[in-house]
C-alpha cells in the first residue's frame, strides 16, 4: 500500500516541461533507494560484513550527483513516448549503478581522496579496516563490480519486448567508457604522444558516448519503436552536447573556482592530463610562451595558458557546438517537451560552474 | 564456407561421453578467439591503442586454464538436451570471459606478479609503459572491466527463449562471486574475526556458487525446460563439488608442490589466508603447538599443521563431499553420459595436483 501510493505521488511529479528535472531525479533514486534495500536484506542474510559491503556500495550510489544519464535517457525516451514512466524508471536507474561503477573505479585509478565532496570509496574502506590502503583498494574495486552487476538487474527490468535492443546500447555504451577511460590514463600516462585528434575521441568515447549519445538512444529504444530519424538526431546531438560539455570540463580543469568544482584550482595542471584545451595552447603558444610553460607553477601557467587565447578558442568551440546541437533538434521528429528539455540540457550542461 | 567448415568440425568433435573434454575445450576457446577477434577490430578502428588493449585482453583469455566453467555448464545442459551445441556455445563461452575478469580483478587485489606461469595482466601493462605500476593497475581494472562487458554480449547470443532464465543465474553468479571475493580479502584482513563457518561460506560462495552450481544451471537453463528435480540436484552436487574443491585448494596451498601449483610452497601460511585447514588445525593443536605456531618458519609451521591431524581431516571431509555429490547424481533424472561426465569431473576436480 505505502509503495503504491508513492509510485502514485512518483508518476504525478515526473516532469513533462523543461526545468523540472527534480521530481525525476527524486523518482530515479527512489527506484534506487528500493533496490537497494532489497540487495541489502539478502546480502545481510548471507554474512553481516556482506550487508555493511551493500550498505557502502548504497551510500555511494545515493550520494548525490546530477543523474545526468537517467535524465538524457529520461527525454530521449518522452521524445517518443507519451506512457507512464513507471515501467522504464528501472532502467534509468540502472544508468545511474553503472555510473557509480565507472566512478569509484576511476576514483581507484586516480587515487582520489574525495568525491562530491565525500571520502572516496577506496578512503571509505580503507578508513574501516585500519586504514589499510590495500584493502580499501580491493573493496572498491569490487563494490564498483558489485555495482556495474546490479544495474545489469535493474536493466533487465525494462519492458521485455524493448530489452534486445535497449542492451544493444547499452553495451556499447560500456565499452566505449572503458574505452574512454583507457585513452584517458594513457594519454597521462605518455602525454608526449597525444594530439587534439586524440583528445577528442577521448571526449566523444568517455563524455559523448557515455554521458549524451547512448543514455538518449536506451531511452529511445525503451519507446518500443525504431526510428532511425530520431536515433540519427540523438546521435548527431549528442555527439556535440557531449564534446562541448569535455571541452568546459577542460575549462572548469585550470580555471574553474575550487569552491565550486570541488576540485583543487589547475587540476589538470597537476595530473599534466592532454587536453584539448591544455594541446591548443601549446599549438598557439609563442616559442617564448611554450619555453616557460612547463617550468613555471601553476599560477603563471594559468596565466600563460589565458595568453595564448587557447580559452577563448575553447569557448568558441563550446558554442558552435552547442548552436548545432539546436539545430538538429530544431528538425528531429521529437515531442516538443522533450525538444524543450534538450535543449536546456545542452546549455546547462555546458554553460556549468561546476 | 570457412566458418562454416570450422562448425562442422566442432560438432562432430563435441564429447557426449566422460574423458572427452579437450574437444570441448577446443571449441570454447575457438568461439572466444572468434569473438575476440571481432571486438579487436572493432577498437583498433577506434585508435591502434584500443586495438592493443583488446589484443592484451585476448592474450589473457586464451592464455589457458581448465575451463571448468564452461565444462562444468556444457554437462549441465547435456544432462537435459541431445541437440547440437553451437546455439549455445557462446553462452559457455561467456562464462570463461567472466573468470577472466575475476582473474584480472584478483590479481591486481593481491599484487600477484604470475598467474598460469605468465606475468600478470597489471604487470604486463606496467611493462607496456615504462613500468609504471599506477598505469599497470589501472589498465589491468579496466581490462577486467571489458571483459566483464564482453561476457553480456557473448551471453546475448544464447537462445532467445532462454535468456530471461539464463540470466537470472547468471546474475545470481556474479554477486556471489563479488560476495565471495569480498569475504576472502576481508578474512586476510581481519583474521583473527574468522571462524570455520564463515571459511566454509567463502568457499560456498567463490567456488561452489561461482564455479559449479550456477554454470550447471546455466546450462539447464540453456536446455530451455524448467526441471526443479535437475536443479535441485545440481545445487546441492554443486555445493557438495564445489567445498570439496575449496578443500582441496586449502590443502594445496600449505603442501602442495610448487612445481605442479604454480604458487609458492606454503603461499597461504605466508598470507595468512584464514582456511578451513588451517582454522582446523588451529582447533586441534595442543596448547604447545599453539604457542609455537605463529612464530614459526614456514617448513616448522607445514610440521605443526600436518601433526595436528587437520589434513587428514579435511582429506576425510572432501572425500564424504565426494561420496555425496556422487549419491546425488545416481538419483538425479539426467543423460547418462552427463551423470558418468559429472562423476568423473568431481573425482578429477577434488583429487587433483594442481
Amino acid at each position: 500500500m505505502a509503495n503504491d501510493t508513492l509510485q502514485g505521488n512518483r508518476r504525478r511529479q515526473i516532469p513533462r516541461q523543461a526545468g523540472q528535472s527534480a521530481a525525476l531525479v527524486d523518482a530515479v533514486e527512489g527506484t534506487l533507494a528500493d533496490f537497494l534495500a532489497a540487495q541489502i536484506v539478502a546480502l545481510d542474510a548471507g554474512d553481516p560484513a556482506l550487508g555493511g559491503l551493500a550498505r557502502t556500495a548504497r551510500d555511494l550510489v545515493l550520494a548525490g550527483g546530477k543523474r545526468l544519464r537517467p535524465t538524457f535517457a529520461y527525454w530521449g525516451w518522452r521524445g517518443v513516448c507519451d506512457e507512464p514512466v513507471e515501467p522504464v524508471l528501472p532502467a534509468l536507474a540502472a544508468l545511474e549503478l553503472v555510473h557509480t561503477f565507472a566512478l569509484v573505479h576511476d576514483d581507484v585509478m586516480d587515487d582520489s581522496a574525495t568525491r562530491r565532496g565525500r571520502p572516496t570509496a577506496h578512503r571509505i574502506f580503507a578508513a574501516q579496516h585500519g586504514d589499510s590502503a590495500r584493502f580499501g583498494l580491493s573493496a572498491a574495486i569490487l563494490v564498483g563490480d558489485l555495482c556495474l552487476v546490479w544495474a545489469d538487474q535493474l536493466l533487465a527490468r525494462a519492458p521485455a519486448a524493448t530489452l534486445l535492443a535497449v542492451r544493444s546500447r547499452y553495451d556499447r555504451m560500456r565499452v566505449e567508457a572503458v574505452a574512454g577511460q583507457f585513452l584517458d590514463i594513457l594519454g597521462e600516462t605518455e602525454p608526449a604522444q597525444w594530439s587534439p585528434d586524440r583528445a577528442l575521441l577521448v571526449a566523444r568515447l568517455k563524455t559523448a558516448s557515455y554521458t549524451v549519445q547512448r543514455p538518449l538512444q536506451i531511452g529511445l529504444a525503451l519507446g518500443g519503436a525504431a526510428s532511425p530519424a530520431v536515433d540519427d538526431a540523438y546521435e548527431r546531438y549528442g555527439a556535440l552536447v557531449g564534446e562541448a560539455f569535455q571541452l568546459r570540463d577542460d575549462l572548469l580543469g585550470v580555471f574553474g573556482d575550487p569552491a565550486v568544482t570541488g576540485k583543487p584550482a589547475g587540476d589538470d595542471l597537476r595530473t599534466a592530463k592532454p587536453t584539448t584545451l591544455l594541446l591548443l595552447a601549446r599549438r598557439l603558444a609563442t616559442p617564448a610562451q611554450l619555453a616557460e610553460l612547463d617550468d613555471a607553477d601553476l599560477s603563471r601557467r594559468t596565466e600563460i595558458i589565458a595568453d595564448t587565447g587557447a580559452p577563448r578558442r575553447v569557448e568558441s568551440m563550446i558554442q558552435e557546438r552547442v548552436a548545432s546541437a539546436v539545430a538538429v533538434l530544431a528538425s528531429a521528429p521529437i515531442a516538443d517537451e522533450a525538444r524543450a528539455a534538450l535543449i536546456e540540457l545542452a546549455v546547462r550542461a555546458t554553460q556549468r560552474p561546476a
